[in-house]
């Protein structure tokens, strides 16, 4: 099978190339060439067994599309994104790479006319979502965003649906909860801390905690990211009928529970590197944000996360990226 | 104020025109102007007392939006549309009329960089919800279309909220129930027959019925239509909060109750004009589609519908298109 990945070079799509290189098949199949587009190159190993290519290209520019789907991946990872961010800060181009970049893929799959049809695992977000809530959503919820990255994958899942109902494209797209705990430096996102106070910490570093130890967020493990991406990619549709986007798994996480879970996995020293100062504007922010979902679609066509416990979302950290050490 | 009707010659939008001309005045606002816009030029009255203009031009042609503008109406009714029969056969006209017009239009609006932020009232369609449902539909309930159409006016439900959110326009989507009953020519919908089976045996023709008795439809007079549509034109939106599209209420028809409400008001031998005859297909389709709604929020904000019952839709239609008269 030949796969594409858009937006390689992002964390996910980077730990996604990896892990499609290691496994060297996706579900029943073994990976025949992997091909990888981003804005950047980025390098793929050299020892994979199969093509690999990287394209640097700008997604939402015209030939784009076309150009990546030449060679016709049956499989197309679709993460390539503004995230929320930028695409609050810049409207126009969350507007351009978010949604026309994506229609236009999907036109350039429709005008491929050779009975191309691939199967493309876009990834969606629960910021789709938008307060008030119940306090559990559940997949027939509205999806009604407040802010232009939900609106923009909002529109991208109408038009997965519409194009997959047309028989252009096989399409799903996946919810995915907000990734805990995310690598790398803050990535100047609002939510940033649900990650830092775990991350820094573990590395030595001072964290700040905005908000109050009620507040939740809903959370996956990168590694589970990758693993319900892979899930996505790999079964039977049918079952989904038109509704192609769902709610993922994940864990209803307390900043609480992490600070708990964190001193028991590292000690005391390590949680004492949090630093408490409730910022109201920020916990006003993000108590707008759906705390917990319910995922039966999801379960039932066997999506899972890793991750039972957020003491299991801490030690995926320091086995996945910190080769099981941390400064104690 | 400043009125521009964008899809001023389709049914709704000659109705529209023709109140608004004789009411001279929306809310609490005398109009002073009003822009009427399609493809082809529309013939108003010429004894309004305000000035009136008939734009023709293709709503997605690039400057059109802009020259719509140049005076900058304060209310913008945009029920410019391909309607779903042709958005289903012509999948990229219904794209490029049905979403890319409408966003060409809300952008021209944030380029204007004059602080203008008019009120836009869009016509949104129940078509935006698919099967399977629950057995009323409420508020947030989300938005799964089965056909083009829907996917379209979905996406532009989103857009509205977004750019509202962002300060571009002030946006306000109503989901108009089915038109019933629907003057003029059956139009090919797949619909048709609700409105066929009261028009045509009331001019003296025949007219079939494809259904069983107890299939449904949530339907509204094309007068109410207006009244929703002035109404949304009048009210202050910020009890809205950024959901700005609402279920608009209706009445939950059968095809039975129909057709005993025609008899009663016209007599047997009208109602002997239709002639029953059972098309699976057609009544499956039909049967997908949404039966009955709850509309709290617009309940709420004061929209109403002028009928309340089956026997009010077809005397509207008796006086509104008829003059009282009837082919007994």
């Amino acid at each position: 099978v030949h796969i594409l990945i858009l937006g390689a070079a992002g964390m996910l799509g980077r730990k996604l190339a990896g892990r499609l290189q290691r496994d060297r098949t996706l579900g029943q199949d073994e990976i025949s060439r992997l091909t990888l587009q981003d804005v950047v190159a980025t390098a793929p190993c050299d020892d994979a067994g199969f093509a690999i290519e990287s394209i640097a290209c700008d997604l939402s520019a015209p030939d784009a599309p076309a150009t990546l789907i030449a060679k016709r991946p049956q499989i197309i990872f679709h993460l390539a994104a503004v995230p929320s961010g930028d695409a609050e800060a810049d409207f126009e181009k969350g507007y351009r790479v978010n949604v026309d970049a994506t229609r236009q893929l999907f036109d350039a799959i429709r005008a491929a006319g050779d009975g191309y049809k691939p199967r493309i695992v876009f990834t969606s977000s629960i910021a789709v979502y938008g307060a008030p809530f119940h306090e559990t959503i559940d997949d027939e919820f509205i999806l009604t965003p407040l802010i232009s990255y939900g609106a923009q994958k909002g529109i991208c899942e109408l038009l997965l649906a519409d194009y997959s109902r047309r028989g252009f494209l096989d399409g799903i797209g996946i919810r995915l909860p907000m990734i805990c705990v995310r690598p790398g430096r803050p990535n100047g996102a609002a939510s940033a801390f649900f990650s830092s106070i775990i991350r820094e910490p573990l590395n030595g570093e001072e964290a700040l905690l905005p908000v109050p130890d009620d507040v939740r967020q809903w959370q996956a493990t990168p590694r589970s990211a990758i693993d319900l991406m892979v899930h996505a990619a790999s079964i039977d549709l049918q079952p989904l009928g038109w509704r192609r986007s769902l709610n993922m798994p994940g864990l209803s996480v307390s900043v609480g529970e992490q600070m708990e879970a964190l001193k028991s996995i590292a000690g005391a020293s390590v949680a004492a590197r949090v630093r408490r100062a409730v910022n109201p504007s920020v916990t006003q922010l993000v108590r707008g944000w759906a705390p917990a979902f319910r995922t039966d679609r999801a379960n039932a066509l066997g999506f899972k996360t890793t991750e039972t416990s957020v003491a299991d979302i801490i030690r995926i950290h320091i086995e996945d990226e910190l080769r099981g050490n941390f400064v104690r």
